[in-house]
């Protein structure tokens, strides 16, 4: 497990928290069997649908040992290490390493305004400093700025990173990235992971690797059965399948955008999910989020009862 | 000295480092010296100058250690608690209640999207839970949103913050703030401090009470001088100095864009000058920022050289 | 033809330019043959590509003359109508209407900042007063900002427009458009086109209508080849057709972005294609972009002989 | 009157528009008379202000025309030649030179995503063929690019551009500006221009040569007071001259941002002021922009109350 070399679905496992905003490990532990359970390939915990940004050191090293403990090797563990520059991301790479995961995940630096020359240096300051695989976390919604194909093969080719997680929304690049890992044979092991849960089945028909989807959290075994379609080549039932959690994702709008963010709206629709679903027990997201109102609650339940889920 | 009402320059300190990456505890002694007689009427630790965004919290907390042992109570002691959201600053601002600092300063939430419910809860909630004066930072070109004049109004007048450090480059907005607070009661106390160190003049005779000047690391008397001759009035004495200043200003574009961003450039140039100077040992910036060449050094020599201070 | 129904290949159209600037009309026709006869399902003139933003309304009254003339009714006829705020795009709406196109491409409002309600009175405005098929083009990196999901469903509904060029490169976002599309009765006729040439195949298996390809001027016969192998479902002849386009779309980074900006580069790489290639007299781009330099050229005659086309 | 020097207060005028959208002459006429004797020291039609973005090519050479006669002299008149591209605006400038103003003033390219050397080859572009003085019009929340302060100054040291509006927001570039040209023999004649009628007062005291108040198509008196008190040195006279000014701005804010954009809401505001202070015949605004409701009028008549101007 030292060597994951991942694939398949890696959903970003949501941060359960009890009302006084601790880690409420029970429901952590019923979150990580019920997405082993439903299929993960992997779990990558510290993400941005885990509230990462929300979440005190305290909370991040717990969430690890809970996690690492409770997955015993079932699956890859993942550990985001999100921070603005290269010794603050090294800190929560020494806790990752120390709680037992199998990689990392980090962005390019942010608060900070960067230069490409610092991106690139920051990947290799990790990576020198910290002997566990390092993915690359392309987020330019939150770290605005945009990790550049050539960069990333550059990268993936000097064995810095083992892999990225495409978040930027750019499925021509992330295609170029596919295509090239196809035709380099210095690019063998390097993942390529969407970030993108509406179009899990063209990304992987354009050579992708797996997915990391936040509403995998709520359907692990639907994300299971598209990524399994899709690798039998039944594309057809896939892209139906797809369509089932398309129609499903409409509960991140549950929120009135009128009275909160799209961060409040969607993380607090995964949790209020999870909540219905039974697998967590208190849907409370981290403050300053906005909680959600009881009618925009009943909105995520109508959109479960939709998809087949209550 | 619990209650600042912070007014005057109040520089933004850099943070010293050994090439080793630690924190250079005498050369920030001998920093904190030399603005303290140079006429500092406060020192703001762990903001942007002093490279916050790039250190780790064991760094933090040795600087705050440092620095409110060595100041010694001569001048108010502010501390930055910059971090992505509430739980995480809150974090910071304990730690800087241990050390005893006098004040604390926090940003909008960043990296997640906000809302600006999401970014008034933000300040309601850190101040709710820390027994400091809280200070606001509005500083868009790294929390990528804009601290709103309303916004800070009606938190100034609820008690939530004790002032603003404004480098939003809005000099309206400063202005508007200003003008409220000279026209209302309820806003006794509130400070309201620029981070613009090339329009100091300008700002202090719009009401503004006080500036935040990077530049201050390297020629506080520069500053002390400025901010004297406007306070006695003398209007076209300000004026020269300031023009000084800005001149000297230009060393922040040492660095060659093509190598480098403009942090790297600027906080390299600071620490190049109190180097330079000899007030620091060791001019190293935190990584991932890319050093000054050694022509690039000499621009900053020739910077100091023409403003008389080498 | 008063009726498109747009589907397929749709290549926006350079516009070939003499030394002197003036449109250069052998080459448009010759252009327009190369394309038609390559297997284009319909022609946009005046869209980005053809570099409309650097057109006078004397080139583009040209254009569009010269287009219906030429095309005689053989494909629909689109025609850009890009400007800042209705009133102007009307008046270029009744320039294309008297030239005898077949429907309008409009953007959302740009130079002045826009509320999303002010964008649909935008389309609005724009379709009551024109009566020709009104195309909405999404294109955020040159409008700044997104055209929303729902608004374009509700305008499509309504009857406003008759479909949209998706640019945006949010392909969560085209496939709820296209998923909409097949639910919903009342957006029969809706074209869902999409500008990303590098992911066709994928985007037709999400349902999507067409393509409006920039690179489509370059190889025109490649898209169609690509088109008519996803209609007949032979989706891995498919993936290899993309991928050798994929590859070919590499030209459009001909240019050192040292000297100029990526629309210099892209747009210079195409016409230099189709100079090389023997379609068009001159290569010429419209000021202020930067012209390629020969080493730069090289690049795009490169990039031509490996996908075969020199 | 063909070499302009521009300096003092330089209105940017309003379009009147009769309910038909047709430009409306004699409320224009009167404008331009109640801006003259209100002590403008030149008038700038076809900015952001005057609503340029919102108007037809048949309005714009209408209000050129109207204006060159009204003026007749007595003051410069400037032409806004807002359009995206070299070429386009060159259509502007010719038909600028044909009314017989005294300058343009032109923004970098826009829509098109532009580089640096692109920026630069605009202007000298523009200037090149076109016989007038050219003013660079900054305008960064328009344009999306800001006109960096080296290039602005290569420009005038080569006589290529005659002065610059500063609507940037960026007060210590500005500063630098007036400081160079006080320190260069090679800037003589060069006009700084600030936009932000905010902040009147201290930018003249930094050396800014004149401002291009929106707002003094509402108060023209009161911007032409603040002038005159600057420049006699009666500074303390001048600052409240700017505080009453900047409390009358609040207009700007009468429209609900929930309802409508900054744009509707500011030009609606002035239109209504202009219109309830008897100077225009009808407050309408171009589509797309909202109408102001009744009651979001009432808040502009009340602005107008508190500063003595109904």
């Amino acid at each position: 497990m030292t060597d994951p070399d991942l694939r398949g679905v890696v959903p970003p496992v949501c941060t359960p928290l009890t009302p006084e905003l601790d880690v409420d490990v029970p429901s952590l532990e019923r979150l990580i069997d019920f997405l082993v359970d439903g299929g993960a390939d992997g779990l990558f915990f510290l993400g941005s649908t885990s509230e990462v940004a929300f979440l005190p050191d305290g909370h991040r090293r717990q969430v690890l040992e809970v996690a690492v403990a409770r997955v015993a090797g079932q699956v890859p563990v993942l550990a985001g290490v999100i921070d603005m520059t290269t010794l603050r991301v090294l800190d929560h790479a020494a806790a990752a390493r120390k709680a037992g995961v199998d990689g990392i995940v980090a962005t390019a630096p942010f608060y900070t305004r960067t230069h490409p020359a610092e991106i690139e240096r920051h990947f290799r300051g990790v990576a020198a400093c910290c002997d566990l695989p390092v993915y690359a976390y392309d987020l330019p919604v939150s770290v605005h700025s945009k990790l550049a194909g050539d960069l990333l093969l550059r990268l993936a080719a000097d064995g810095v990173i083992r892999g990225v997680k495409d978040s930027s929304g750019d499925d021509g690049g992330l295609r170029r990235l596919a295509l090239a890992k196809r035709e380099r044979a210095d690019l063998a092991g390097f993942s390529v992971l969407t970030g993108a849960e509406l179009t899990v089945d063209t990304a992987l028909r354009m050579g992708v690797d797996g997915v990391v989807p936040g509403l995998g959290n709520v359907d692990p075994h639907g994300f299971a059965t598209l990524y399994r379609l899709c690798r039998a080549g039944d594309w057809n039932a896939a892209a139906a399948e797809q369509e089932r959690l398309i129609r499903l994702f409409d509960i991140v709008r549950a929120g009135d955008p009128a009275r909160m963010g799209p961060s409040s709206s969607a993380l607090g629709a995964f949790k209020a999910a999870l909540h219905l679903r039974g697998v967590i027990a208190c849907p409370v997201t981290a403050p300053p989020q906005i909680p959600l109102a009881p009618d925009e609650v009943e909105r995520v339940r109508a959109g479960l009862a939709a998809a087949g889920l209550v």
